[in-house]
């Protein structure tokens, strides 16, 4: 080695900003590049169905007209920060997105890099790549932190993801790793969002904010501005200010692919939604679709159903007869209503008239909970396994087994034809005509040569 | 009562919402108006000479036009939040802003006051008043925390910044409280710096930041975007978030001024930086000039010079024998021979050209430092007291005297003449040929009926 190596060659800033500018090709037909498809597909379905949302729209009115990048939705041409800020926004409102790696990473990287990638008219290809490294930036931030971020004020997607989809952005700009280290260290300080906004729209917010913020300072650094080389790992950098105990490993070895295959979106994945109701609700309403499906049960035949659970979700989903759509998304027993008689819970069944339909309200009364100590130790505040058991009224006793992994989730992924099916039913709620057509755009997203083409 | 007293409504967000909304009106002629003038005298003053150093330079070139505000310098025209973030950034970019309540006030508030009043068209006694709720909400927040933000990560700054900037420009922009709640929430989760980025050019970025942050926080509450009433003392809010010790009264009761004349603009003030150097030579600069006048001293006379000061300061102005302008600036030795030679420390005295000449270089030979143990516990890093003596060669003995507060402290306030002196200095540093008119422009600050006529 010609010269010493200093801090900022093995600190986590100059890591970050390699793997930015230097990370590992992957090659067409990877499986990393099939899995941020799937990502894009999923995180594009959930922001065209948060779209109808109301403060999704007062942001969209507020923002001035532009030329980098488009809205989803809308037809707006749009700043890229803008468009960023509007699409992640879209896409966090419903709580639908995907989650990995302390956070819902896609909904932070995808709005970014969609932005971005448009405005430099960059390719599919390009784009899935930068999502598998800015999803290798992001895990590497959250394993860092031995504390657990909800117990502290930081909302964790908005502040990893602000570095993380720096490091998406620098890619696709293919920033040198001098310059990728001054968009981090700038991201890192543009890089905000508390958990006490939390039920409110600042929450979203905080997610679309982190995917512009990460445009901003890539912006910044490509006009020549700099920041600290070890604006992360510094005594008074980025991950001492958001650790919520000071457990955080600042000067630990760097872990980060070399290669395409080590990436770690393939090897930690990403756990997909598959309702669009409250997760904890999730593994119940698996069971009682198997069961309906298994047992070719109808509604009029159940006498009555138990769901085993642990206590902080059966507590989560306080609302047994639910009055209203958002009541609903918090019910087991309407979720579970829903799933026997439909065999599927989507934005159909979390419609004012479905809920109030007798023969779905009739079913809240036969549901009861039994709640479970035992909790999981991969997934903190679930159960081990939920249980779903249903006496019919000719006396038979269905029962769905432990449950462990909610469809979706990255030890049980969805197949292709739920992927799409959650899709289209996204577009159907935002009331997107072309949403066939935008997945089949989706679906060739690797090949695609300008992302400009993909939202018309 | 009407109806329950809600956390909300006693909480300290609601507070700074009813100050921004309701908080009290300053007649003309009030003695706050006036020491707001000299703070944005100052503020504008120092951003003119911060104009030419070339971090400033790149970010103006990097922003696109727009039409709500004018730069300060250059006659650009920008949306608001950028000409916030350019004239913050100029405003800092030397550290010769103001300072008080924890950090550097002006430099977050005059930047934003400016941009929104100038889009609104609001009167300079709108502006005025606008500063001082600021202050006052960035007093009561900087009040609640007992333990030293320099110890943690946050640049409190721009964190307090962002939000007490929100109050003002929320006032400017006369929001019900309702609404002011949801832009001081926003704000929180806006708030972003580190002090890990101190010396770089991302230091004074994240001042711009604040005040540009503040602007979006009110456009979107104006929008009709929300976030939580208790954003700010949230057990997951604001103050817990950037506290570095959690030593922090979140729900302690509220001290706002409810009138003009108990507001902390007054009793708590602004220190303004008489010398473009740093901080820790301002006492011995000021015994230097007094003595040199007083004893119509020529640098030719002087044998030695002591100078008895604290051991951090002592360590921070680290360049005996400075080389370039930015060593002068931190160069004890340098500061005291152009006291004593010109009896004035300005932008002239850092020159390349001026460093260098042999009468001044001769003087850093003749100049040592006593190192003094007695902190002082009003400012804290300080010695209690700092001294100058100086032998002649004809063997007298002069002595300054314990020198307490640098002449431009809130307790030893510039006097007009000298505010205007510093002002000038500056507009000549950054070129600016109508530094005298504006002068005069913002002399008369409070009359001005519309603000877009400050800056043509």
């Amino acid at each position: 080695m010609d010269r010493e190596t200093t801090v900022a060659d093995t600190g986590l800033t100059a890591g970050l900003a390699r793997l930015a500018a230097q990370g590992p090709a992957v090659p067409p037909g990877h499986p990393a590049l099939d899995a941020a498809t799937r990502a894009f597909i999923d995180t594009i379905g959930v922001a065209l169905a948060g779209w109808c949302e109301p403060p999704v729209g007062l942001l969209a009115e507020s923002l001035v007209e532009g030329v980098e990048a488009r809205s989803l939705l809308g037809g707006r041409r749009l700043a890229a920060r803008d468009a960023a800020l509007l699409n992640g926004m879209a896409g966090h409102v419903l709580d639908y997105d995907d989650v990995a790696v302390h956070g819902h990473p896609s909904v932070v990287l995808v709005p970014a890099i969609l932005a971005e990638a448009q405005r430099l008219g960059r390719s599919g290809g390009d784009a899935l790549r930068a999502y598998a490294l800015g999803y290798e930036a992001w895990a590497e931030l959250g394993r860092r932190e031995s504390g657990s971020y909800h117990l502290g004020a930081w909302h964790p997607t908005a502040m990893l993801g602000t570095v993380a989809a720096t490091v998406a952005a620098a890619a696709l700009n293919r920033l040198d790793a001098e310059t990728a280290i001054h968009a981090i260290a700038m991201a890192a300080s543009f890089a905000g969002g508390l958990i006490a906004n939390f039920g409110s729209p600042a929450k979203p917010l905080q997610a679309g904010r982190a995917a512009a913020s990460a445009i901003e300072a890539v912006s910044l650094a490509r006009a020549g501005l700099t920041g600290s080389p070890t604006a992360l790992e510094s005594p008074h950098g980025f991950l001492r200010a958001i650790s919520p105990g000071g457990a955080v490993d600042v000067d630990g070895p760097l872990r980060l692919a070399a290669k395409a295959d080590d990436l770690r979106l393939l090897s930690e994945g990403l756990s997909v939604k598959r309702y669009p109701v409250c997760y904890a609700s999730h593994r119940a309403i698996d069971g009682a679709i198997d069961l309906a499906i298994q047992e070719r049960l109808r509604p009029e035949d159940v006498a009555r159903i138990t769901v085993a659970l642990g206590r902080a979700p059966a507590a989560t989903l306080r609302f047994p007869h639910p009055e209203t759509s958002t009541q609903a998304r918090f019910s087991l027993n309407h979720n579970v209503a829903a799933a026997l008689t439909d065999r599927a819970v989507g934005f159909a069944q979390l419609s004012d008239d479905y809920i109030h339909r007798p023969e779905i309200a009739a079913l809240y009364a036969l549901t009861e909970t039994e709640l479970v100590d035992d909790e999981c130790p991969e997934q903190p505040g679930l159960a081990r396994f939920d249980r779903v058991r249903i006496e019919t009224r000719d006396g038979g006793r269905l029962d769905s087994g432990p449950i462990r992994y909610p469809r979706g989730h990255a030890r049980l992924p969805l197949c292709d034809a739920d992927l799409d099916a959650k899709f289209l039913d996204c577009a159907r709620h935002g009331q997107v005509a072309e949403g066939p057509a935008l997945l089949e755009r989706l679906r060739a997203l690797e090949t695609l040569t300008d992302l400009s083409e993909l939202v018309a």
